[in-house]
């Protein structure tokens, strides 16, 4: 499909499926292209040292006279967080986002030195046109401010995509656009490519509203005491209640963390959120009675330098906790923080602290993504004739597409996909395409797809079992070894407590040279081989570890 | 309290309160010592390469000659996983196991090449006297056969250890012994130590009968399926109901796993296990119909290299998944799994099987753990004066007092201790008595309690950024550089890909050091510093990542 221009319309998707992660997806018709999205992923553990992960751009390298425009959902880093390495490498003419979207990229875009003029906002009225490809926005909610699905239109037919969404009847912020959503779907949609992160989960998802209560009755309910806040900080809906909250019960906000910060600052700044009047600096709050005081901060999972983590430690240095707090996890756990959050939650009940989660109380959180009859209300809403599962992984995918089936959806007209496949639409009518590569790219520190296999497989032997640099000063001419082999080691042993030990191994590796360079056939490349052939086993017996062994041969006499 | 004999009772913990794991504590009275169970805990994360956690020995070492026996009251690792590395750095007289455990310890105790002549079995009536010391043994129902608690009278009291139980009123093997308990309840307990692992359920666990009744409904309902199922290979219990399922159903059963082999094995030869018959190879499992096998596999924690996460990646020998097979999780995940468990459900969807979980089914695996109401059982039938919570994180142990103040134990009597704490038992009354070391002893590799802080420091570094070693070959004498400076890395970046940075590096080596040769005061000690002051921000300004620098001078005319 490279370079090739096609009578079609193609869907190309580069990240978002068997994963919940750097959403990217791109809509081809003929010689223009617009993007959906480009989010990062967080690397998992295995990842050693990897900073994100990325999509893989190759597509649009090779196609990037054709693109016209970048549209994101919304504002979460699985939607934006790829924006800056994307606008590094590749000339996108326009970015058009939501306008708290927007805010947040352009303080990421500045975070990051990158000089950008072609950010736009749209709202749910914009409508665009580019080449043949006719763009339209509808309004959806979901756990941030400006949430929008899109209807993309070409001569071949109509693809909505829903973006994050859930159903939220009783929202904070505005309601989802029913009517337009209807509208669409009664003018007819060939393929809905649809939200998948909640479908396993039965029923209709709690509506925020819900959790307010929630938080108004543990207000009530710790009247006296100082009360701290763990939430996301990019769920505004949450802060925008938690500030009302605060209001109502004559209470000032103390904010901690950066990216509540950040988030916080925004929403002012946008009007999402009110009553700046209530926040106060950390020497304010020390200085009013816990009644009197609400602090809000980062931390939610554990994380080890986030505000709350800090706190639990008693390393925080504006905030100490005191017996009588109260504590409140506006949260879920995401899958693979379990721990650190248990042991974030330990940590404040030994300091007698009161800790309220999501586990003791069910409605201190709801999550933003539609459950099994909110996913059967969008597909009934836009009546497609087929059906794309999009973020998630192969489980949620799947299940989004039995629950298409349940609605009608012929089960051919379901596609299950992975990274790097495509579909084309060519006059209302969908096959799978050719697959491209949809993989991983790594970045590490300023590197954008440096780092391979290789790299992480030594960083891994190293976590566990270190590193033992064997430094070898021979004349290769006349075969010499010129002094005694020198070890140095680091993660492996502490070598001032382990110095017969060192001595043994330079022993050992003296001997093997020796014996090495008594043959006139050893290299340098056979030396290392031996070196290391030797050394492995005698060092894995003593010390049931296995370092990377690294000889390093010096011939001072070259 | 070292070498100094006591006319009181005490109670050392060593292990197994802040954490789920390392179990042990020791009750002295005068000149003798019983030390009860020695567990071994799994290193979490951010202990790169660590294989075991085990308690602080020092107290036994330094008590040694009191030491009288070892009593274990179950056969998870742990309570007898730090058996090994006990033995070989204290003399234990004699270890005193339930039959199943002995079993277990044996086999472990052959795994490491340790001779030890003094393992004996005690059963539910042993009475074993060590000088004053007073043991009698209860049975208990558990997630393993054999599990018992201890009663331990002194001339000041009796204190009671109920090991780990739930009370299983329909259990697999033998019931508790109520009457028992509520016997040494009559006559007077001071102390009960208490499990507190699942303290923070509300009500009364399932039976593993529910379970069993679930296992065979899934079992009729997938009449025509192959099952696969996974679970703890140390729940006996569980594998007992699947064998007689089985067996039931007409299935042979193919074992897969060697942790599940070795249990299968012991059980079948303590009499635990019945129906060695069904057992066949995987040959003739892949030759029989899918309705005439069971796989039973470890691997439902989602272990890398357990048998059924094999399975899933299409990696494993001799058993291939077909799309009509069903996989049942007959288990819970442990905090910290939730991802890996995730990947392998995701993997055996993909080959298009069927799953089963917990989260699924509900009764598709219980606890081995006593709930809230299980606990107020045991203390109702003790009836003692103080109580101890035990086997548990902070929050578990609070909550484990609370529930024992609730059932009439005063506040003052409830000891939350840390490890490391002491309790003095004198004439019926107890005080808190001194903190000694609790500490956690890393064994990595073969080295107990070597690798400290530095190590483990080093290795994360590497873990996330890799080394570089900078090779140096300098005549001091003459403050003069004999070659160029020569850099090798590992884990940072790739060499062959990145000649142009290297050599950038090494010309920035060359200078500092040429630089610092001209100055008379240059030491290697300063040469070095030199060096890693002026490369890691050099380094870091160009890739963001932040190696080790080893810089390695060698001095070849000294």
């Amino acid at each position: 499909m490279n370079k090739k221009q096609t009578n079609e319309t193609n869907i190309i998707v580069l990240g978002g499926l068997g994963e919940v992660g750097k959403n990217m997806y791109c809509i081809m018709h003929k010689d223009a292209i617009v993007i959906i999205d480009a989010g990062v992923s967080f690397p998992e553990s295995e990842l050693m040292g990897i900073d994100y992960v990325l999509p893989d751009f190759t597509f649009l390298k090779e196609n990037e006279d054709k693109i016209k425009a970048l549209l994101i959902t919304h504002g979460h880093e699985d939607h934006i967080g790829g924006i800056p390495f994307l606008l590094q490498s590749i000339n996108i003419p326009a970015i058009y986002a939501p306008n708290h979207a927007k805010e947040l990229i352009a303080v990421k875009l500045q975070d990051k030195n990158i000089r950008y003029d072609n950010l736009f906002v749209y709202t749910e009225d914009t409508k665009l046109k580019f080449k043949d490809i006719e763009i339209e926005f509808f309004r959806t909610t979901h756990s941030i401010p400006d949430s929008h699905g899109i209807s993309i239109k070409t001569p071949d037919g109509r693809i909505v995509t829903t973006g994050d969404y859930k159903f939220d009847l009783t929202p904070i912020g505005p309601m989802a656009d029913l009517y337009k959503m209807a509208k669409l779907g009664e003018e007819g949609v060939d393929i809905l490519i649809g939200d998948s992160t909640n479908a396993l989960n039965e029923g209709f998802s709690n509506s925020e509203s819900v959790v307010d209560e929630t938080l108004n009755e543990m207000f009530d309910k710790c009247k006296t005491n100082r009360i701290i806040i763990a939430t996301f900080a990019s769920n505004i809906y949450r802060v925008k209640h938690i500030f009302e909250t605060c209001y109502k019960h004559n209470r000032k906000i103390c904010v901690f963390g950066r990216s509540m910060e950040n988030n916080i600052n925004i929403s002012m700044k946008g009007g999402y959120l009110e009553h700046k009047e209530l926040l106060i600096s950390p020497e304010e709050a020390n200085n009013l009675k816990p009644n009197e005081v609400t602090i809000l901060c980062t931390g939610s999972q554990g994380e080890p330098l986030a505000a709350l983590s800090r706190i639990s430690n008693g390393t925080h240095k504006q905030i100490k906790l005191r017996p009588d707090d109260v504590v409140i996890f506006s949260s879920s756990a995401i899958p693979g923080n379990a721990l650190s959050i248990s042991k974030t939650i330990n940590k404040l009940c030994l300091k007698g602290v009161k800790v309220y989660t999501n586990n003791v109380l069910a409605d201190l959180h709801t999550s933003g993504h539609a459950n099994e009859e909110e996913i059967k209300l969008m597909i009934r809403l836009f009546k497609p004739k087929y059906l794309m599962p999009f973020h998630g992984d192969y489980r949620m995918l799947k299940k989004q597409a039995n629950i298409g089936i349940n609605c009608g959806i012929p089960k051919e007209n379901t596609f299950i996909l992975k990274n790097g496949d495509t579909l084309s639409l060519k006059n209302h009518i969908i096959t799978k395409g050719k697959n491209m590569s949809g993989a991983d790219i790594y970045v590490d520190g300023n590197r954008i797809g440096e780092i391979g296999g290789a790299v992480l497989k030594d960083r891994k032997i190293m976590a566990n079992d270190g590193i033992l640099v064997v430094i070898i000063n021979i004349d290769m001419k006349k075969h010499e070894l010129l002094i005694k082999p020198n070890i140095t080691t680091r993660g492996f042993i502490l070598v001032n407590e382990n110095e017969e030990l060192i001595h043994k191994i330079e022993k050992k590796a003296e001997i093997t040279i020796k014996t090495a360079l008594q043959d006139p056939r050893t290299t340098f490349a056979s030396l290392k081989t031996d070196i290391t052939e030797t050394l492995y086993p005698f060092i894995n017996n003593i010390t049931g570890r296995k370092p990377i062994i690294l000889p390093i041969i010096l011939d001072i006499k070259r």
